[in-house]
C-alpha cells in the first residue's frame, strides 16, 4: 500500500502487573525493543525472571498498566500498588463481559479490555517467550464509553510486540471466544476422560489425533475451569452448537468441517478510519489492524469481505 | 534386560500393495532397511515415486502382502495381480472388523488384520516418510483362528521399521480406535464446523486450542467417512461416552481430562510366552511387543500393570 505514515505513535511507559507467561513475555518484548517497561508480580521468582529480561520491578504503575494475572484475582491485583490517577489499564483476561463488569466500575473510561489469543498449555514465569505475540491476533474491546484514544495507546502496545488487533465489543468477544477456546478446552476433556474409561489398550493405541485433540488438556485445570465457568453463557450456547453438529449425517459434518478448516486465509489490506463503527465492522469481517496512521488505521480484511 | 535372544527372525519378502502415504512409507523403510520389498499401485505416479525410493515395482506378490489401500477398496485390491498361494495376507487398514470378515473369508487362516497408529492428515505418495512406523503402536489382530506363526512374520515386518506391536482382537481394536480416532475425528469437524456458524470473527480469534483440536479436519473428508462410518457401532457408543462427559460439571470433566492427559507414561520389560491369551493379556494391559526371542517376546506393560 502507498501512503503517508505519520509518526504518531506514542510510546507510554508500560507497568505490567503479573509476570507469569503473558505478562511476563509481554514485558520481555517491550524492554528487548527498548521501551521503558516495568513489572510486578506477587511471587519473587517472577520477579527475578522478569528483571533478567530487562523489565525494571516497581510497584509504581503510570502510563498503561497491563493486568497480566488470572481471572480470579482481576479485581484484586492492584491492591498494595500504586498507580497513576492519569493512567490507562487494560487486562489479558480470556473472558471480557465480567472483567469489563469489574474494572470498568473500578477505573470508568480509562479501561480498555484485551485478550492476546497466544499462550499456550504451559504457564507460569518459566513459559515465558518474547515472540509469544509475533502473528498472534489480540481482541480490544470498543465499548459504548471507550476512550478511543486510549484504545489507539493499547492498540500500539499490541502492535508493537508483533501482534495484530482485533477491535471487537466484550460481548462479541466472549462468544467467539467460546466458540474458539473454552468449547475446544471441553471437548479435549471429555475426549481425554471417555478415553480414559475405555481403558489401558485404547490409550496405548492413541496417536496423533488423540494427542492433538488433547493437547490443550494439559492446561492447568484451573485456568480452563476459570477460563470456561467465567464465561458460562456463552460457552454452554457455542456447546449446544456443536451437539447439535454431532447429531447431524457424519459424512455432512465431515465435509462441512474440513470446508471451513481448509477455507483461504486470503487477506486484502484496507484502510479504515478511527471511529468506533468502522473499527467494529472491521473485526466483525474477520479483519485486523496492523498500523496506525494519522487519521486512519491500516489493516486487513479476507478477501471477498 | 538380561536373556539369550535366538536369531529366529525370518525375514520373507514382503509386497506391498498401495504406495500412498502407510504404503509407500512402509516400502520404503524396508527398502532402506535393505530388506527384499515390492510394491504396486494403480497410480504410475506413486510407483515411479516408490521406485525412487528403491522399492522394485511389480505385480508378483509373494511373502507377506501388505494390503495399503483405503478401506473401500481393500476387497479388490488384489484383482488382476498374481499372488502366491502361501503368502502371509495383512492389511493396514483403520478398522478391522468389517476388513477381517471380507479378507478373513478370502484368505482364511493366511490373513492377519493390522493397523499402524501412525499416518498425518496428509495423504498419498507425496506424504512418504520412511521414519513414519519409528516408536508408533502397531495394532496385529489375533483371533482365535489366526496362525500365530503368520502373526509373527508381520509382526516381525513392524518391529524392523520400529514400530511396537499391540496384540488385539478385531473387536478389541475397533472398540479402541473409536474412542481415540474415530471421535476425535467427529470432535474436531463438529467444533469446525460450529466455529463457521460463529463467523469470521471467531475464526480469526481461533488460536492454538482451536487449530490443535480441529488439525485432522485437514484430513482427507472421504478417508475420515470410511473410518467413522466403518466402524459405526463402536463410534456411536464412543461418542455417546464423551456425550454423557460432556453432562457432567465443567470443573469435574476438566479435572478428569487433566488427570488422563497426564498420567505417568512409565512402563517395564516384560517377557510374554508366543501364546494367544498371554500376547491379548498384554495388550489389554495397555502394553506392547518390542521384540522376539525364541519362546518368547519381550516388550513392556505400564508401570503397575
Amino acid at each position: 500500500m502507498s501512503g503517508f505514515p505519520v509518526p504518531t505513535m506514542p510510546a507510554p511507559p508500560v507497568s505490567v502487573v503479573g509476570l507469569g507467561q503473558l505478562g511476563g513475555s509481554l514485558a520481555a518484548a517491550l524492554a528487548g525493543a527498548g521501551r521503558p517497561v516495568s513489572g510486578w508480580d506477587v511471587d519473587p521468582a517472577a520477579r527475578d525472571a522478569a528483571e533478567d529480561q530487562g523489565v525494571r520491578i516497581s510497584q509504581e504503575l503510570t502510563g498503561v498498566v497491563v493486568l497480566a494475572v488470572p481471572l480470579p484475582v482481576m479485581g484484586s491485583a492492584l491492591t498494595g500498588l500504586r498507580i497513576d490517577p492519569g493512567a490507562t489499564v487494560t487486562d489479558l483476561g480470556s473472558v471480557k463481559v465480567p472483567v469489563l463488569a469489574e474494572l470498568g466500575a473500578a477505573h470508568g473510561d480509562r479501561f480498555v479490555g484485551g485478550h492476546p489469543m497466544c499462550g499456550t498449555e504451559r504457564s507460569g514465569h518459566t513459559a515465558v517467550d518474547p515472540a509469544l505475540f509475533t502473528g498472534a491476533r489480540w481482541a480490544l474491546c470498543l465499548e459504548p464509553g471507550t476512550d478511543l484514544r486510549r484504545w489507539l495507546r493499547v492498540a500500539e502496545i499490541a502492535l508493537s510486540v508483533g501482534a495484530e488487533v482485533v477491535p471487537v465489543t466484550a460481548a462479541e468477544h466472549d462468544d467467539a471466544v467460546a466458540a474458539i477456546s473454552a468449547v475446544p478446552h471441553l471437548l479435549a476433556a471429555a475426549l481425554a476422560a471417555a478415553a480414559g474409561q475405555a481403558g489401558p489398550l485404547a490409550l496405548s493405541l492413541a496417536a496423533g489425533s488423540f494427542r492433538d485433540g488433547t493437547r490443550v488438556v494439559g492446561s492447568d485445570p484451573a485456568f480452563v475451569t476459570a477460563l470456561v465457568e467465567g464465561n458460562a453463557g456463552p460457552t454452554a450456547a457455542a456447546l449446544d452448537r456443536v451437539r447439535a453438529q454431532l447429531a447431524r449425517p457424519w459424512a455432512d459434518l465431515v465435509a462441512d468441517g474440513h470446508a471451513v478448516r481448509t477455507a483461504s486465509a486470503g487477506r486484502r489490506p484496507v484502510r479504515v478510519p478511527l471511529d468506533r463503527t468502522a473499527l467494529l465492522a472491521l473485526g466483525r469481517a474477520g479483519g485486523a489492524v496492523t498500523r496506525r496512521l494519522a487519521a486512519f488505521v491500516e489493516g486487513w480484511v479476507p478477501e471477498g469481505a
